[in-house]
């Protein structure tokens, strides 16, 4: 059981990584030893304070050195859903389940709007996470929406499990060649199914799959955690990032704009503190 | 008329400050070219994101190379009251009147309770500005109860106009050696008068004073900003770093707990980006 586990290495996420550790906590930090892919592709910042016109990939290297000198480690993990138990949180990563007494939620924000059919279908065909989800389509057919940086990289590792992967590319990366992966430029415009899902349809095409991997950076805030308040993509918090359940703070673009480093950085070590009164509360109990 | 007036240079202002510069906007930056006496006094900071275990002089070195860097001089002068005029803003610098279309508060936190007769006293015999109110007391006999590190220093220039300061130390410091400076070294309970000022009470004794001179870091935000609201000894805001009143804005301790650097820049961002949103604002009216 961990003291406090913190989803998200970008900005947020570290910085409370920090302030945690600072403050003697046992931690586990949920995310990518590249941090963010947003961060590392940043050309230039210009306004954190103390790192005049620092590249996104100077500072990430900075907070790797920094967090390292403090023996921080990152688990490379993905998770896909956190549960509050009332006094602890069971989050659910990959096969794994990892118990925390808080936990700081710094995943990133969600760009754009959901699917059509991609609520409706979600946990019957719809899934954000090959890793987790790939073994249930052995000999089938899926279709990945590869939003994400390591989206590409995903659909490999599918298509040595699944029968054929439709591989929908949303940036420039793109999956090696392979026999079974499939290429498809098109703009995805709907999930559609009767009780699971049946296709992916396209602005000019359908396309049969048993499962659409929807591939972001980031999961929409109330699929990851059932029962949080949320405004539109951010999930509400107050001026020390609780949110309306105990124990659970969020930090960084998740807790709404503006989409900011040091804004970000800033929200992750007022959400540690936050964490750590937590924890002294519950320890008198 | 500035677009933005900034109050005080710790790390919330310098960072309201780089955002608003970067954002194009016309500011002015009130405070110290020494930044802020407690970072300047910090021995070393270890959860600043990006810079790992930074002494607060080298911090404070960085953050005066970034803002020169961008072109952003710092105005030493002591504001000690802003008035919401509408759709701009007066703010009392020692003489001067400085207006701008927005403010952002980052002046810092006053530590401990009012002394009794302080509020009662206030611009009556109770000032919190030496270099203001100095000549208001020619010929006379003034207490200083010296509180900032720059306190010693203003003891000795009121000594020049004044015809007798005694100085109570509330720190190290200690004015020069002046016939006409006496050093009191007694806890400072009350300032008493009638229809003014007559004189300060310690624990041990009073004496006659024409004025006292509560010469304290920060000023407290309601005798700062008449009619903004408060909480405790911080000016409540919201995520935005909104105040009840429109246009200004707080961030950095008066803001609120913890007081933590990173959380005060990441607060400062967010103040900057505030206002310049308002200045849109007043702009399409």
């Amino acid at each position: 059981m961990y003291d406090i586990a913190i989803i998200g290495t970008g900005p947020a996420g570290i910085s409370a990584a920090i302030t945690s550790k600072i403050r003697n906590k046992d931690i586990v930090l949920l995310g990518s030893k590249d941090l963010s892919a947003k961060l590392a592709k940043a050309h230039r910042i210009d306004n954190y304070p103390g790192l005049p016109q620092v590249s996104g990939a100077d500072f990430a290297k900075k907070l790797t050195e920094q967090i390292e000198g403090l023996g921080i480690e990152i688990t490379e993990k993905q998770v896909s859903a956190v549960y509050s138990m009332g006094e602890y949180f069971s989050l659910q990563a990959g096969e794994d389940m990892i118990e925390a007494r808080t936990v700081i939620v710094a995943s990133g924000v969600v760009q754009g709007k959901a699917l059509p059919g991609e609520d409706k279908f979600l946990g019957r065909g719809v899934s954000y996470c090959a890793t987790c989800d790939a073994r249930l389509y052995k000999g089938k057919t899926v279709a990945v929406l590869g939003y994400s940086d390591d989206s590409a990289e995903e659909a490999e590792f599918l298509s040595e499990i699944v029968e054929k992967v439709i591989y929908v590319p949303m940036n420039k990366n793109l999956p090696a060649e392979r026999d079974n992966i499939e290429i498809v430029r098109e703009k995805p415009v709907e999930v559609i199914g009767d009780k699971k899902v049946s296709a992916l349809k396209t602005d000019s095409g359908e396309y049969e799959a048993a499962c659409v991997f929807i591939l972001r950076d980031a999961v929409a805030p109330d699929k990851l955690i059932p029962g949080v308040e949320t405004d539109g993509p951010h999930i509400k918090v107050d001026l020390m990032m609780k949110t309306n359940i105990a124990g659970l703070y969020a930090c960084g673009d998740i807790a709404g704009k503006p989409y900011q480093y040091v804004k970000a950085a800033g929200q992750g070590n007022i959400a540690a503190l936050s964490a750590v009164g937590r924890l002294t509360e519950l320890a008198k109990k």
